[in-house]
């Protein structure tokens, strides 16, 4: 069928209630705007492995496996540790994003013109910023063997992991990079530490190669991590397209956060590799994590979700005016004035997870 | 003798440029304020290289060894590219950082009101930031083995590098950190992401035994790499004192460049272990680096440098008097208006090197 399989997993913290209202947008652009999807809840987390034993259930599993895309909520938090290491880790999102090969991570920061009295930034740092930091999401330091924990000969402990790189894998992230560039403003920055890590070397070399052989008409610039933290902050107009390994691009996407004016505003997307129907598994999240000292409480900010819902029209829908229509829906609830209290001002009135989703659809 | 040794190295780029500021600085305080101290110039990088094959030539490591205390301007840049790779390396500041065994590298964060025209984070931010990063600089991935780059049987290239800490590496720079933290507001925020890296749940878990066993009357709290990012960004004036390991700090300490207003302005102190007479080797640098775009220009800004030599005198020389006065004079020429290039306001008048440094004598 033609219809798009999309599942639904709230999973912990703060994810089901931020997930409650994206489910709200998704059925929304399904019964107004004809958008071919079927869509499968299933649960995650805690609740699930005190019925069943496993955190990621059975059900879920096949829900996710049989999706084209899956909307993901948060994992972690004190929940956690209520369920032992060894369960846990059978159902990890780590392992979710390496079991469907979801390789390329895009994390797009823009600045919200509404919520620079609340952001860290000058609004004339903030103004006009627009980029997106394709992360290396299934392989270096996060999945490098060896690792573990070793009681040395003289009683100390040592801990070790690999950081590492082949040349397809840094070839396949930085093909998206360049891809993507090319339907913006044309501009790749690639981020490593070459000047201290070979892994980053071979990473460097191979961004060049492929460079050359193929997107010549890109312009590609180099910057070492160090240095890319800084310029985020001082600078963050300054990018198009960012891309890096999968530790530097977890450490400065939560950079960038402040650089959009909030952590709770982002999305993302993680990409696994197209096949031969020309179909790409995907999973879309909010940046935030659970946000367990929030969670349950009505809160949170469910933007970063919702907009995780306008790159699911955009990139696996492939209905760019379903994603335009969401996104400026958001820019205007903003501007009217709705603010969860993550984004609120000093004094200004604070809208519960589930009002700023009425605002959203209201905006639609 | 009484007299502390001072090596001066000013390297490479800026290096020069900065360093015979706060040379201009140390005379200073060794005519006027009677420092006890005899310092020793020397050359290292492309000059040297050129004359003696080595760009850390006898003279210069001779200097350096016998020295208490290491004055070092910077390193890198194009005229790295003129040296072959393997003469680098033979003297590298990576190599000297381990050879000395300078473990912990004090970065401080201090927010200058004065900067805060030409500063991305707003002044409500800024005001009242005043924290230190200390950074693990022997171990960790700068210097894990196995390393290197290999061929596949299937002819791809892989890079990988080895990140790993004992619970030694781990505990003396952590009693740093607490010892650090007992002389300020008692505070020390722990970076790791021991959440995904066996390495940081060694870190993780030696601070905490640490902490237990000698340091409980200090508060400390744990956050991840991603998330200390983004708090530095978001309100750094919640840290005190901050402890990760090597790479983790390079990035951090390069983000809150940014909380203090420019990277230009930050000193650092990189401290080795105590010898049986009660002393430790120190190198102390600007966190800036060459700046290869602008040496020779005579517009560098020497503050990072000048800043390092007030560590120099409150750390080594034990002049904490000293190092107040070398402090207050640079804050008296910033608030009367004295700005290098790098600081200063649109239109503003803008301070050459020397200037700047006639300005910071003149304060004194
Ligand atoms: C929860 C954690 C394992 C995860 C990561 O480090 O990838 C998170 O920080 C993220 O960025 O998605
Ligand atoms: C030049 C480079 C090797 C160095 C580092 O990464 O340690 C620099 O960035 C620093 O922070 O001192």
């Amino acid at each position: 069928s033609n219809m798009v399989k999309v599942a639904v997993v709230g999973g912990e913290g703060i994810g089901p209630e931020v997930t409650a209202q994206s489910r709200r947008v998704l059925d929304w652009f399904a019964a107004k705007r004809n958008v071919p999807m079927t869509l499968r809840e299933a649960q995650y987390g805690l609740i699930p492995y005190l019925a069943t034993g496993k955190v990621l259930p059975e059900d879920t599993a096949e829900a996710m496996d049989e999706a084209d895309a899956i909307l993901w909520g948060a994992t972690g938090g004190p929940e956690t540790t209520e369920v032992p290491a060894a369960a846990r880790k059978a159902g990890s999102l780590l392992g979710l994003r390496s079991k469907y090969d979801l390789y390329a991570n895009l994390r797009p920061i823009v600045a919200s013109p509404a919520l620079s009295a609340s952001a860290p930034l000058k609004a004339e740092v903030l103004d006009g910023v627009d980029f997106v930091i394709i992360r290396e999401l299934t392989s270096g330091i996060y999945f490098g063997e060896p690792r573990g924990i070793e009681t040395l000969p003289d009683g100390q402990r040592r801990g070790f992991n690999t950081e590492q790189y082949t040349t397809n894998q840094i070839r396949r992230v930085a093909r998206s990079a360049f891809e993507l560039a090319r339907t913006r403003r044309n501009k790749v920055c690639s981020v490593d530490k070459a000047n201290v890590l070979e892994t980053s070397v071979v990473w460097r070399e191979e961004v060049i190669k492929l460079h050359k052989e193929e997107f010549s008409d890109v312009e590609l610039t180099h910057l070492y991590v160090d240095n890319a933290a800084m310029q985020i902050v001082r600078e963050p107009r300054q990018f198009d397209v960012m891309v890096t390994g999968n530790i530097f691009g977890d450490i400065l996407s939560d950079c960038a956060a402040m650089a959009s004016g909030s952590l709770g505003m982002l999305p993302s997307a993680s990409l696994g590799p197209v096949d031969r129907f020309g179909r790409r598994k995907a999973l879309y999240e909010p940046v935030h994590g659970s946000a367990p000292d929030i969670a349950g409480k009505g809160i949170a900010n469910p933007l970063g979700s919702i907009l995780s819902v306008a790159m699911l029209l955009r990139l696996t829908l492939n209905r760019p005016e379903d994603a335009d229509l969401l996104e400026k829906a958001v820019q205007t609830a903003l501007a009217s004035g709705a603010r969860t209290a993550d984004i609120a001002e000093a004094g200004a009135k604070k809208l519960s997870t589930v009002q700023m989703g009425d605002a959203v659809l209201g905006a639609l």
